[in-house]
């Protein structure tokens, strides 16, 4: 099996830790390690590093190779611009040698915590081997844990193997309202779209190639000159692998993922899957905390001190602080919206 | 008359912004000047730079110095260990010519507010000639505006002139409990003790050799051995002139004082005096605000980044980050403890 890491994302979330050349999947959110060298780590040993290939922005491919010095550079792939995921993972299975393209490949973001790296290998595995054997593809989707409104849901259809446990997807859903999430919930019968797939490389190229004709076209134009990389791709259309292909499936499969997932959309998301003190602090670097509790302190360079205060994120760079209640977190994009404004481009 | 500015203060209620090398006095708090340039500025025509004294100690004479290049070097005196303010005025005073010591002068805090300055130069100017007419110990007092605890009080004597005001103090209250302060301020009887004194020098180094020969003999020995310095300063007892001498006076004079006084005692004190946007937010250096109000934001360097919070003090500086409500700002001296406690001098 090859993995194809997506780890073209700017995420503007985590600022101002996160930064255009500095964003989220490089950066060490739940450990010692990068988002995206743990992505590659969890891998193993389902798949080993020179198997791995990684789509980000030329922006990035630089700090992308040196965080990943196990991974052959040939596969690090540079977006010219980024069109989405629908070009990315055609233009990248479409590199991959033909006889590697006739095997299966799972793509994964970059950006992703899983507590329970395990049960993950573990439904990767039977993915692929569904994705092999039966020519499907599939998608893994996450057991849903609460009505969050913030993800996709997948509906989930007829149950294929009792045995795997292998359903049809029938249904992609764009985040829902607070009352359909609950009904969606309670109905156990959604997963969470969490953006992972698993395919016979060249089956999706097929259907990529019947229900985007235009991306197909330019990917094999792309084949015929790659000098033309810039041009080709930057005229790609825009547009996720879901609306571009998974939706349009009538036989996509899929396996519940229960292992801790979370995407990391916010500080917030942070904190709750963090290691906390007694009254509930997360400390991230240096820091002096005094009658404060269920607080977030993030001090990447320096000392972060608080007194009396609760619910707060508080985060430092060298250059720019942050304060934001935990349940605001989201709105850090205000902020950025504001910089962008203002022309502070140096912050961003 | 000369003026006797005490800049020794190792305030570190302004932490992080105020540091034991870079105090409050010397840091622009309320302005583009530093507390002490403002101090010394608001005196001038009243006394001009050359006959202004600052008493500091060792560590801040050279910061000092360079702040106020107008006054005389000799007349910037470097105590070798912070001994309270009985030595220091005793000592500066008797280093004063003798032709100067005949003549008033008036020992001012370095580290006040005053919004008012003609009228503070105006009442400064009253003391100043009641002192050299009347031979009398004047201090100034500040008019109550609130009842606050945080302050000692002078109890209001006998009128002594009906047409300047004049007032005999009959006792110094330290700190107040609430429902004091309250009867206190009430009675309109009290006027706030501001460390503000006008004297003939040599009067009060009379009364100081009256009621603390102590440090009169030690002075005395530190005229005949200049070179003692260190050793005889040292061992002088470390003691307030309110409590060495003003308390013990029986013609303590005073007159009130209403220019819009601030110790800056507290960020919260600052916030109070400072200029505040529509919703009430304090802003100095570079920020975001979205959606918070009554905070106040120092960034002393980079940019602060508020989103939903209300009541903040957030400060930055290049090492360290504060983060406390405006009504609990006092208590940032439990961070400085902690720092102490855990020897991470470098932020102190």
């Amino acid at each position: 099996m090859q993995a194809l890491i997506l780890a073209g994302g700017s995420g503007t979330r985590f600022w101002p830790l996160s930064r255009q050349r500095r964003p989220k999947q490089l950066l060490p959110m739940a450990g010692e390690q990068s988002l995206m060298q743990v992505t590659v780590a969890r891998l193993r040993p389902l798949v080993e590093p020179e198997s791995v290939w990684v789509c980000t922005t030329s922006r990035l491919a630089g700090a992308v190779a040196q965080q990943l010095p196990d991974v052959p550079p040939s596969q690090i792939l540079a977006e010219p611009e980024g069109r989405n995921t629908a070009p990315a993972i055609g233009w990248a299975v479409s590199q991959m040698p033909s006889e590697v393209q006739e095997g299966v490949v799972a793509v994964l973001p970059a950006d992703h915590f899983m507590a329970d790296e395990q049960s993950f290998r573990s439904v990767l595995g039977s993915a692929a081997r569904i994705a092999e054997t039966e020519g499907r593809i599939m998608t893994l989707g996450v057991s849903a844990t609460r009505p969050e409104i913030g993800y996709g849901y997948l509906e989930l259809g007829e149950i294929l193997n009792q045995e795997t446990g292998l359903r049809k997807v029938v249904r992609f859903t764009e985040k829902p309202d607070q009352a359909t999430a609950q009904l969606f919930f309670d109905s156990g019968n959604y997963l969470w779209n969490a953006g992972i797939f698993v395919f016979p490389g060249q089956l999706l190229l097929r259907r990529l190639a019947e229900y985007q004709p235009e991306i197909a076209s330019g990917l094999a134009a792309l084949r015929a000159d790659p000098e033309r990389l810039a041009k080709i791709y930057g005229s790609l259309p825009s547009i996720s692998i879901d609306h571009a292909v998974m939706e349009k499936l009538g036989d996509l499969g899929t396996l519940p993922l229960d292992c801790g997932w979370s995407d990391l959309g916010s500080w917030e998301a942070l904190w709750e899957l963090l290691d906390k003190d007694a009254v509930g602090n997360v400390m991230r670097g240096s820091g002096v905390v005094i009658d404060s509790k269920d607080n977030l302190i993030y001090a990447d360079s320096g000392t972060v001190s608080l007194v009396g205060v609760e619910g707060l994120v508080v985060v430092k760079t060298a250059d720019a602080v942050l304060v934001v209640p935990k349940e605001r977190s989201q709105e850090v994009r205000r902020i950025i919206a504001e910089l962008r404004q203002t022309d502070r481009t140096d912050l961003l």
